[in-house]
């Protein structure tokens, strides 16, 4: 534990009450932690403050509270206009930040450089589930940044519920994961709410197509251990499923989207690495080599 | 059951030996159905016929040798050359075809017009899980036409394993449901090939990604249920996670991609139907309502 714990007003300090922000502040005050919040636009903390939160007048005091803070804002750009203010880097000075906003490795190791500078003890981090996972056992966190100011900090950050993983010293390292476990995400969400106006437009509902959209969700988890195996040893077997039977069926998407007037861009970019692989003459292997083609080396 | 299941030396007829064809086959060989099998290039059948199928020296033999052709090949360019020869239409009538194949919707209408004008009993179907999955619980089909022709053949294609559900008179239905789950699955896919060449170009191998990868694809269920609501109310709360927020963790791939001379197209695209959806004044709105910008009105 920090040595500003005794004297602190709060265990944890929360900057950022987005729909996030707030499920973080909330899950503190659960566990039972004094928790001081601050947003930068006012009004968000009414239910938080009613719940036992310390609403806080400014950023600076928000951290002057307590030997701990979390900060949750949409990205870096947001993080430093909170935290690169003098007051609030004064007051930061000896404590400790966890910055669970999302964005690049480039810009988590430049904060990390930041806080180097100015004397601030900083984690860098990413939350990789939605909001009403926060304080349950699904709630998933990465950490990365130095390991003894990890474990110093674990049994408060606990307090979110869920699994904790540290992935290293490198600040840069959970953004590396986050950017990577968004882009699976956003993808396969972009191509749920095209299959979903696909469907529409040939009369099935949402109702009807999800369950069998939920039974592609279950194929996917024994085919990603797989894929990620195949990547590392640089195999492409296509012995199950060969990408020009792969890009027969992106084209059906593309052209049966296409009839209904529906933007196909994003099949069509697929389709076109598939291709690709395929005039690089590796019809028989499978989908993943696309992870080659669309690499410079 | 059909009037040839007497005279027929075989069950069931399976026309295309490629991966998919291959399981359908030993699936109905290990059901002991007596099997005919037939691939364009010779060559293909050998391991079936030492399980006992019968090997059809032509299309048309194939055909005639069973009451029941199951086809699946790559699609209906193939399944058209196969089926649309004069000896292989005219040994077909009387007889029932189920094409396996994946196309597009107005193909698969298309074909039954022919099937139709030439007194083939004609289903249209598709298949929605990978050849390990055939001949097991987790198999998934999925058929359309005449529902009296399904069920006069539910028997023989239960052989195949897994769930069976008739989706509609309409011949293109099974279609439809293809596309979009393929449009998800593919989508999925290629979010994924391009997550591990990104991991990679951060240092991070597809073993210390895939665990993480796994918890995405749990977090999928839940919300792919959630926005199926959604799209048919027209209902898109962003309430836990607005889409400003989103893009700005969209651009972030971006960013870190094209930092690692990574091809990042697709999220580009997919970054820009959520811009489309902000600047419209529904930047408070969850992602789903891209559906909306995608389609032409
Ligand atoms: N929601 C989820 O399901 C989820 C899941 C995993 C990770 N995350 C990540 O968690 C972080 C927070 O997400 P969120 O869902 O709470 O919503 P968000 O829309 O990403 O972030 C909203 C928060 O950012 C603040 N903010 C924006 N620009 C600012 C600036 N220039 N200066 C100060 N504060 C600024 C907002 O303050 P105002 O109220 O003043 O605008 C608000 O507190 C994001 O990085 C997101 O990627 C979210
Ligand atoms: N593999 C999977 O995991 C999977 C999963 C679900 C659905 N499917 C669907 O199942 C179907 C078959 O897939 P597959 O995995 O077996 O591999 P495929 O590469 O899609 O199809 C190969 C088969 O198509 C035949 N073919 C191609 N062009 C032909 C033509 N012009 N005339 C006659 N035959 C032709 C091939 O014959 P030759 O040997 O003579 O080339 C071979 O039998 C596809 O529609 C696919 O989308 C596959």
């Amino acid at each position: 534990m920090s040595v500003h714990t005794d004297q602190s007003a709060a265990a944890v300090t929360v900057l950022g009450l987005g729909p996030m922000g707030r499920a973080l502040a909330t899950a503190f005050l659960d566990a039972g932690l004094r928790t001081a919040v601050w947003n930068r636009t006012p009004g968000r903390d009414g239910d938080l403050v009613a719940r036992g939160a310390i609403a806080a007048a400014s950023a600076e005091e928000a951290v002057a509270a307590a030997p701990l803070t979390v900060v949750c804002v949409v990205n870096y750009d947001a993080s430093d206009a909170v935290l690169r203010q003098d007051a609030v880097t004064a007051a930061l000075k000896g404590r400790t930040v966890v910055n669970l906003s999302a964005d690049t490795p480039a810009r988590a190791r430049d904060t990390a450089g930041w806080a180097e500078r100015h004397g601030v003890r900083y984690l860098d981090g990413a939350i990789m589930t939605p909001t009403p996972t926060i304080g349950t056992d699904d709630a998933v966190f990465l950490y990365s940044g130095p390991g003894g100011l990890y474990r110093e900090h674990q049994g408060v950050l606990a307090a979110l519920g869920g699994s904790h993983t540290h992935l290293g010293e490198d600040a840069g390292r959970a953004a590396a994961y986050d950017i990577a476990l968004l882009d699976i995400f956003w993808t396969s969400m972009a191509g749920y709410a095209h299959a979903l106006a696909v469907a529409r437009a040939e009369g099935v509902t949402g109702a009807e197509l999800a369950p069998f959209a939920q039974g592609i969700a279950a194929i996917l988890p024994p085919l990603f251990t797989e894929f990620a195996a195949d990547t590392d040893a640089g195999t492409y077997s296509g012995e199950l499923n060969p990408i020009t039977s792969a890009a027969s069926t992106m084209a059906h998407v593309v052209h049966a989207s296409e009839a209904h007037g529906i933007d196909a861009s994003v099949m069509r970019v697929i389709e076109g690495q598939a291709r690709r692989v395929i005039a690089r003459g590796h019809g028989t292997d499978g989908f993943t080599r696309v992870a080659e083609v669309i690499t410079v080396r």
